[in-house]
């Protein structure tokens, strides 16, 4: 099972392939949640005074395109505090589209990022220093995290969220 | 730049010493979530029609008790129904105690799982067959998903949650 040395810190826990395919698994469940939400509630509907289910969606859009490519290459743009008020598509099928886009470029990106680039540590954006693989975590736990609070969203609407287990 | 291994598939992404570490990191933010709760709130609030979070930590402690022993062990027991009306704690206080303990017996249980205990497909809790290290993932997942929940309950009662970068 063990690819490298015979150290206890390398007892391989999942490959950088079932990675992918996890976090696909996500995106794909993140996608059908957009598609559960009335068009004008996903742009204009909260709860608790928080973002709207399309800003949360775009924070996870902005992190996933510059954080797989500095995932790949070790380049870290920085990114500025997210402000979608003029950038943001204003309808579903735009913002799925968006979300089909992405899809793409992180399944063709993630093959050129090796074992040894997700065990570095790096400043990721100029501003967070953790180890590549944990920056990775981040992305995914940061999309379950707000997914689910869409999930508040969608159930305070009277609305039944897509089962959580699949993917 | 790949090094050389049997199939792609065994590209270390994550330990299981890393695993350990970021589920503990996970347990620790929700502990702290549960802290942000007013006591009366924890037991008799929710949006939407939903679970109160006392009702969703208690998913989070029934699966990962006899999940981490299946893990070590491969003895699967069966999971009933939740239902926690008459057995669950009804203070914070015990609520946190059961939650210390749950983290005890992860970090007693864990060093006997091996890598290859990970890489087994199994029917976890009799019902749900993955390859254990999916099954754990769920674990985790399921608990920023709830406690992702739980944030829009503080929001909504205008208390801010623990930031979700603190582990």
């Amino acid at each position: 099972m063990k690819t490298q040395s015979a150290t206890a810190s390398q007892e391989l826990f999942v490959s950088t392939e079932v990675m992918l395919k996890h976090w696909q698994g996500h995106r794909n469940l993140t996608r059908r949640t957009i598609e559960a939400f009335p068009e004008d509630k996903l742009f204009n509907y909260s709860v608790g005074d928080m973002r709207t289910f399309a800003q949360l969606v775009m924070e996870m859009i902005d992190i996933a395109v510059p954080g797989v490519k500095g995932l790949a290459t070790g380049n870290w743009e920085q990114v500025e505090e997210f402000d979608h008020t003029k950038s943001m598509p204003n309808t579903k099928e735009g913002l799925l589209e968006l979300w089909d886009k992405v899809t793409k470029i992180i399944d063709e990106t993630w093959p050129n990022i090796t074992s040894e680039r997700f065990q570095k540590v790096e400043v990721a954006f100029g501003q967070y220093e953790n180890a590549n693989y944990d920056t990775l975590f981040y992305f995914v736990d940061n999309e379950i995290h707000h997914r689910g609070q869409g999930y508040v969203y969608l159930r305070s609407l009277g609305i039944e969220p897509p089962f959580f287990w699949e993917r």
